[in-house]
């Protein structure tokens, strides 16, 4: 289970076409708003129609670009036994990200901070379920503007070794993050050569490149940095209404980003992302862990397929406000249709709650259960002489009890799954000891992981160069073009 | 999506032979203890292999007894409208069924009652997404146990009009489940030709039919009506605490039912059940919603399919004690491998707490709503040219804002799934209004379906028949056969 061969095909042959053949008329007849210059420049060269800031495309530049995405790529950790390869089913499962507020039980819902930011790092590299950290797990809002953005960067670079998503969201910022990736990698050749970070691009949904993202875009791409395209759509709202209607803009977006990238740098990897969620009409926000969601997700990795890029979608997305039924319930259904969807990339895996506002210790202690969960799932059923068991069953013949049978004592350690969050105690014993909710296990589970987390180390000559980069930059007056 | 062709392959081939090739050795060679003389005779009639209780089968008349089986059957509902397919990937849903206790946020847990029982068949009678009943969905534990299975199929047939599983459990309770049968449906002839009743039967794992089960499979099979047949395996309890193993065994256990069900009335409906969890050790409580239970649905499904057998697994199945998110999510990953496996018929669909010792009100309106969203999913994704929205895009263009446009409001209500339940309001008014949790609003909900039971109604002169029927048994005296 959970590989892209097997994963559910909720588009027919012909949906495909559809949608395909749709997004090749949005791209060509009514075209793209690009505010970026030197980007409509590149478009322009290739011999798209620009007419002010609209681009309408030639379709088969467009695949042409989109033909020289390569299907799987690896991004460098800084600790090269934690590198990861990307394509062909991967799963590599990360935290939350961007979200503006932090909680717990403890100390409830608050600001994210430096020190949050941290302690989410921290959790993500103790658990085995995260392969991949994200700058701005959650953001460090006591920062200024313009400059946190290295701030989280160094924190994650500082407190984990396994690869990451830099802060992106802008040029300038990108630029930023592929210095200090430079500076721990050994320089510019070697992250050229091995990617070091992987950049987060989200058009302005529906159908405009803004300077900021195609800007960040084309640095990452002359870097050779992976650029993960991901449409934001709230349907209703970035989108049509309806799900097909938002796959052929999801599909027009990520696929003039990609050309684009392409354009800059032929080869460098790029991915197809899915980020689609429905507006409650109710209330105005979107709703995680719905049918539309599981569709999308499922959706979006056949498109991806079908161009030949690698998957990012899924992540355990809720839109409860606490770690309740319902929180729990959107997690688990937006995790079955991740994997199922085999996603390459899973952003927002462990963490996420209130539809991403808030990044949760408690929640983020249940993901890393669920993902664990799954990955057993997804070992499939064992079938070794053992297993089978032949033997223990004609020695235990009709009416055995196989409870204390020395087959049992002998394997169920290792063959069946125990949990520490999920748990049996019998009704009066729960009762007697104060009737228990997953999310108070949650709330004592999260604090061992941050007190088991193993410091990395740097190297003091590496970490004295981040930190002078970081104060020269911050030495310098930005001005206002990174604000928000 | 949902379909016994899409439903994952977690067998090779290979496998399925392997669990199929020792299945057979375990016919053959170990045999089963078979308790009731009636069933050993027909065994030996047949030509198997009788030794005292012990009896090894022959496994081409094994075979082809299993090959008589029907692939799709139906079961009359008292309103025909209501009538049920099964097979094919029907999923018809049922709630939970056989819980000593019941419990509701006002009035705690409790033991059942038939109070709660008439409530809960009224439940299941509101809620679209259940097709089927059970009767004892909730055991009315102040009931005379000799006496208490009519007590509780009549409260199914008067409260709803639904089809249903009866009490069973032994072959007089059957036959009392039959003759309230035979009294709304018009007769014997009516129910043999359209079976009026479904009857579960659980072999006494590992490998025994004892008495009762035995004559109560006869009893159902006599009478032409559907026999479930589902092996009660716990892994490292009554059976191997290996799947690979405990798959054998239940290959053994169902097929020789089916057999034995043929042999008295060939092609009498009979459906291959899965019912398989390990145990957790730390507690010696069965844990449900996990890995093994997910890979066990999954691998009776194909071995249902295997045989040509409808098949029963699956269910809304959780270990938590309380509508949290412990509940919810292993709810919410057993109905995953649920509709996955394409179950034809599904028990514990709804209401099953505390691995399934607990009948709950919350639950039970947490699950049809999982149900709700598990069907929209099904439903796939629309691609009407309204849904494609070719037109909105281009009116809409890059930058445009659906929120209020024409389409969005002509097609939201129909196109996106909005829950009582699952809700998105934002923190402040969410915290300001008392930070309700899922189970609250459950709680409301349960009480609103309860409140818009329509009652089915039924004929005076058939009410009178199956009173007097239970009045009559009632005054005879049962003995000490029906106990426990």
């Amino acid at each position: 289970m959970f590989t892209p061969e097997e994963a559910p095909r909720v588009l027919s042959e012909e949906q495909l076409e559809a949608v395909h053949e749709q997004s090749m008329v949005v791209l060509e007849d009514i075209g793209l708003d690009v505010l970026w210059e030197p980007a409509r420049a590149i478009f322009a060269d290739a011999g798209n129609s620009v007419d002010g800031v609209r681009v309408r495309f030639d379709r088969e530049w467009i695949m042409d670009m989109v033909g020289k995405v390569p299907s799987t790529f690896t991004v460098q950790a800084r600790n090269p036994e934690r590198s990861v390869s990307i394509g062909g089913g991967s799963r590599i499962m990360m935290p939350v990200g961007g979200s503006p507020f932090a909680s717990d039980l403890d100390r409830g819902r608050r600001r994210g901070s430096l020190e949050d930011h941290d302690s989410l790092v921290r959790l993500g590299h103790s658990a085995d379920a995260i392969r991949c950290l994200q700058s701005a797990t959650v953001e460090a809002v006591e920062l200024p503007v313009a400059t946190r953005h290295m701030d989280m960067d160094y924190s994650v670079i500082r407190n984990s070794d396994k690869p990451y998503t830099t802060y992106g969201a802008s040029g300038v910022k990108v630029r930023d993050g592929i210095a200090l990736a430079e500076i721990w990698a050994g320089g510019r050749r070697a992250i050229e050569e091995t990617p070091a970070i992987l950049v987060i691009i989200n058009p302005n949904s529906p159908l405009v490149w803004d300077e900021r993202m195609a800007d960040a875009l084309m640095a990452a791409a002359e870097a050779n940095q992976p650029v993960v395209l991901t449409p934001f759509l709230l349907a209703g709202g970035t989108s049509p209404v309806s799900l097909a209607g938002a796959l052929s803009i999801q599909v027009a977006e990520a696929l003039s980003g990609a050309a684009l990238a392409q354009a800059v740098r032929p080869g460098v990897p790029c991915m197809y992302g899915t980020f689609f969620t429905p507006l409650d009409m109710r209330t105005g926000s979107p709703a995680f862990g719905l049918p539309e969601g599981v569709l999308a997700t499922l959706a979006g990795a056949q498109l991806a397929r079908f161009y030949g890029m690698p998957y990012r979608g899924g992540g355990a997305l809720a839109s409860g406000n606490c770690v309740d039924a319902q929180a729990a319930s959107e997690a688990t259904t937006s995790l079955w249709a991740t994997y199922l969807s085999a996603s390459d990339l899973v952003l927002h895996a462990a963490g996420w709650l209130e539809g991403g506002l808030t990044a949760s210790f408690e929640k983020f202690a249940l993901d890393v259960e669920l993902l664990a969960q799954f990955e057993r799932t997804a070992m499939g059923i064992g079938f070794s002489d053992e297993e089978l068991a032949r033997d223990e069953i004609a020695l235990m013949g009709p009416g055995g009890m196989y409870l204390e049978s020395a087959h049992t004592m002998a394997h169920f350690k290792e063959w069946v799954y125990m949990s520490a969050l999920f748990t049996t105690p019998d009704y009066n014993t729960w009762e007697s000891t104060g009737s228990e909710t997953l999310d108070r296990r949650a709330n004592a589970l999260w604090k061992e992981m941050l007190e088991s987390w193993e410091d990395p180390g740097i190297d003091p000559a590496v970490d004295e160069a981040l930190k002078d980069y970081i104060d020269m930059r911050k030495s310098e007056d930005p001005g206002d073009a990174e604000a928000g």
